[in-house]
């Protein structure tokens, strides 16, 4: 029975996210054609990179978001689509930098941009990616939503910043990688929902309930990412698991787990965190400290709170079918980690 | 005699600085506790970068443009000193990018900041300062100056991996170079210049004027810059001298020497190009070619053209001591190579 609820559920999930697909076909199409058009420079080394990223075979979550936010108001025209291609580039632009960052070797499957451009031109094709995501919102003449998207950019280099302070730090407090993952995952979320709301032509009250919405999907999102890095609620080991412990990297079923071990156990913790070529055993055993005092159920949890807020947001806006898909994508965002 | 004319040029120099300091004063204190404001952030490692990066004693030349710029045109106020402080963010964080991609230990007389606090913190608060350089301009509300600006920052991005893409290409034609310090030098100064005549509310001449002024200094400011590199126009040794021929960086001096060169100064050249550990012997043997084929003078009156062509922008506009004070900058900054 539990098997056969788990795949219906999956199948659900999957109806979730291709029905945002089919009803942002169309004004995706446009989103594309105008990340193609943008990413085009004289200078071959830019296109080929960014493109190698772009089309890398991501979902594009956070543009699909914007114009999901915009047509549920009506309106997805111009703006949407060009605020839309900005926050793929502002996301692609930050990926950049974190791998270099992180010294990340993969990316989506393949091989990261730095390890066939280099760490310079990832650098600098992430700030090319920058530059363009800022022309693009200009180019709206909308000075609201381009302060909404200027926030955010400062917003997540400020919390990437923190994340790095934080490296390898046995004191992060649940507070600190709140902070960290706001900053770093939901603000963009939220505003790539939010002024998809506002080129919809949203009203205030439009507009604050999907910036609540990218919120709170952006955190349930991140703290699922950070179970999934730990090889998802069971703790199987599989391809990339142990990632963030090798970058020392202070995630939340760390951060609880460290508040609860024992002595020797914080020390097994503190040996393997930032050890960038620990072994797949001493992953494992960190992984059973995690599965032993339950902390990536107890992530999870958190994740189904904010998933929950997420779909709270919506509560007050006209039904529709776009809402009832958004909330599903909730849903779907959080059942990954199972 | 010739000592007595040298001297007395560094004099009316030296005046051309101080004039516009002190006519830029009262603005530029503005400017600058504006920049402190905006390099807040909680994350102590922000500000602190920031502001060792910000504070080390540069002359702030593109914000005191701005400033200047605006009060050519009569109005001062709080858009130019936002821009001006906007161009100064932009302008750093290019610095702390460009010296992580050419491994720069040394940055105005001190260790680099990504010396002290590491590459990722110099990647992130570059990219800190970006966005914060974004909020600013939007504050100003002023749609046709941030597309000014936005369009600067991706040019930036892009000259500055076109540089990258042609690091030790002995191939580099001067076309080339000409696009690559347009895009990392002379676009920036141009957009100073242009947003300050904006803010200062000038019409679509003086606009244009102020335009084309900020492109040839900028132009003439890089090409003095890469003679010094070199040790100015007599090729004299000193502090820093070669870095850019350690970095493999192709500037005119050497483009120009190259396609004059035997096959035996070719393979000199090429040899000491982008050794990153070349002796002072060495670089002093590349600079003896440059000395015999006369690239560092010849550049230099490259250098004179473009400062020519900047004090001919001003030409049509009306006098005003700020205008002359902007003509003598010119004259000052090509004077440094002497």
């Amino acid at each position: 029975m539990a098997v056969s609820v788990h795949h219906q559920q999956q199948e659900t999930d999957g109806n979730a996210i291709e029905q945002l697909i089919a009803a942002t076909r169309e004004d995706m199409d446009n989103v594309n054609t105008l990340i193609l058009e943008r990413a085009h420079s004289h200078v071959d080394m830019v296109p080929e990179l960014a493109r190698y990223l772009i089309e890398s075979g991501g979902k594009r979550l956070r543009p699909m978001l914007t114009v999901a936010a915009a047509r549920m108001f009506g309106n997805s025209g111009g703006s949407a689509v060009r605020f839309a291609a900005a926050v793929e580039f502002m996301h692609n632009a930050t990926l950049l930098h974190d791998d270099v960052v992180d010294e990340s070797d993969m990316r989506r499957g393949r091989p990261a941009a730095r390890m066939v451009w280099g760490n310079k031109a990832s650098i600098l094709v992430g700030d090319f990616l920058l530059g363009q995501a800022f022309m693009m919102m200009v180019e709206t003449r909308d000075v609201g939503a381009l302060a909404v998207l200027a926030a955010a950019s400062a917003a997540m280099a400020e919390g990437e910043v923190f994340q790095l302070a934080k490296t390898k730090d046995l004191d992060t407090t649940p507070e600190d990688y709140a902070e960290v993952i706001r900053a770093k995952t939901a603000v963009l979320f939220r505003a790539a929902c939010e002024v998809g709301a506002m080129a919809g032509g949203a009203d205030e009250a439009g507009r604050e309930a999907l910036s609540r919405y990218g919120l709170e999907l952006g955190t349930a999102f991140q703290l699922v990412d950070d179970v999934l890095d730990y090889g998802g609620q069971s703790g199987t080991l599989g391809k990339n698991v142990g990632d963030d412990l090798r970058e020392g990297k202070m995630t939340l079923p760390i951060i609880l787990a460290l508040s609860d071990a024992t002595p020797a156990e914080h020390q097994t913790i503190a040996n393997t965190l930032g050890k960038a070529d620990a072994s797949e055993f001493e992953v494992q055993q960190v992984v059973t400290i995690l599965t032993r005092y339950d902390t990536l159920s107890r992530t999870l949890s958190k994740a189904h709170e904010h998933a929950q807020a997420a779909i709270e947001a919506l509560g007050g806006l006209a039904d529709s079918s776009m809402k009832s898909i958004l909330a599903r994508v909730v849903e779907h965002s959080v059942s990954r980690a199972y």
